[in-house]
């Protein structure tokens, strides 16, 4: 499904242990991410800006990751998410991403 | 400035009574909406999704009611960054903020 | 479905107007109120704990008011769910919730 | 006390160095997992439901391996726990959680 | 106790019907308000920008009172508190407090 | 600037990448930590409750750091911060945030 490198290997055990929490997850990310009128890139970085503001270090490198690689995301694309990031969320939650960031394009 | 209308009336007594604040605010702001790469109406999206993904009524509402006005962002477009929120954040922070989408329209 | 009453008005525009929407929704909400091993009474009390852990007001009602309709809920149960509330997430999530429980049980 | 295995060694350093702290902790400790109604089981249930909700790796882990030492949690009983937080709180706090059980079930 | 006008009148159901509750947090809050070096005044300025920075409605106007009332504390001062909050924690809470500012300096 | 070793390696990137947002956060940072009323030294404490009481490791090490090299705050000044942290935001927070001080006033 997409998104699915974002999930990682907690998916795995839902798959094979909880096949009805992974229909039910996978029914609902299909419908997530078949947005009606933004595209599937614009709501990745969506989802990117939202693992940022949480200061959800794990959420935000799958994210990134994932816009990377699904979409080619550049730094520039995902800093001017970031930029939203500090203006309404703080320094902290910035600066995380920020190292995150940094840590993608440096790889 | 840009998004002058998200902020308010706090930012009327900021301006007067704490320039030095008000200043900063502006340079900041201006900074933000001026990505390199994402046009100004993807930065607003994003910034209605991290209001929503917080459960901030007022914000959640001042950012959709500023970009309907700025750039005429239709119901649809709105639910397509709501649905992200869905997934990500779950279904109270969803539910308030389609209350509000649906408080905008009706309007 | 199970805590329809929960989801409250916003959940009708969903289902009129954004029908996957509502499916995947229904399908994630049964699901998750179909536990293996836990009955349903005690999954509720696990939402009404953390709807008040994050200070969330209307869901913290919401949740009440359903445990309450559904399986006759007590204040004092409620209390023991809020007592925990008390040690992990602080005095202004624990008191805003012994507002509403108040409220509630008062109305 | 109740739970002790929970705070985990900065207890050790409150419990030499501010008695007034640690006395005021226990105390609240002791009322909060003596519900009225609820067993101690529940109420454990409950607070790795908020552990996890916040995202909180370290408190979500120590929770569970209480749980399982304290009363034999099984891993189906936690996993009924996490469904309400998938639904209440989101992917990324359930995936995160999944890992958490995984690990404990798996050591 | 310190800062009892904070609790509002949940406290007085607390004292009422769950006295076990309110012994603890009575003695919580005594140790709490109790520092070894920072006085009184400093440690209530702090609790202020933490129910700030969690954009706490309810408890920043509470705690904001009560810093009025207790040691008479200035909008100058106020604010000083308020800077910190919007570099850390963003607008969305900063104009907030900000708001509930200007009400306990207008009433 | 004021505070500079809070922001971390991520702050060089920006200086030399992105140096419109480097601006922006200094003239911020300067406005913030010049205070009319409260001195440089409370405000810091304020910054160290504000990362406790979300949980933020990262930054309350940082801040904690910055306190200690800035104006040698002591521990028991900062476990006068986090007493305020453990009524407001819960022990999680708490006992996270003093497993950090152990680490910085024991290296």
């Amino acid at each position: 499904m997409k998104g699915e490198v974002f999930f990682g290997k907690g998916m795995g055990t839902i798959k094979d242990e909880y096949p009805d929490i992974y229909e039910a997850i996978t029914g609902l990310n299909e419908v997530v991410y078949t947005g009606h009128v933004l595209d599937y890139k614009t709501q990745k970085l969506i989802a990117i800006a939202i693992a940022a503001s949480h200061s959800d270090k794990r959420a935000t490198k799958k994210q990134i990751l994932s816009a990377v690689s699904e979409f080619n995301a550049s730094k520039d694309e995902v800093m001017d998410v970031l930029r939203v990031v500090l203006l309404t969320s703080g320094m902290p939650s910035f600066i995380k991403s920020v190292n995150i960031l940094n840590e993608v394009f440096n790889e």
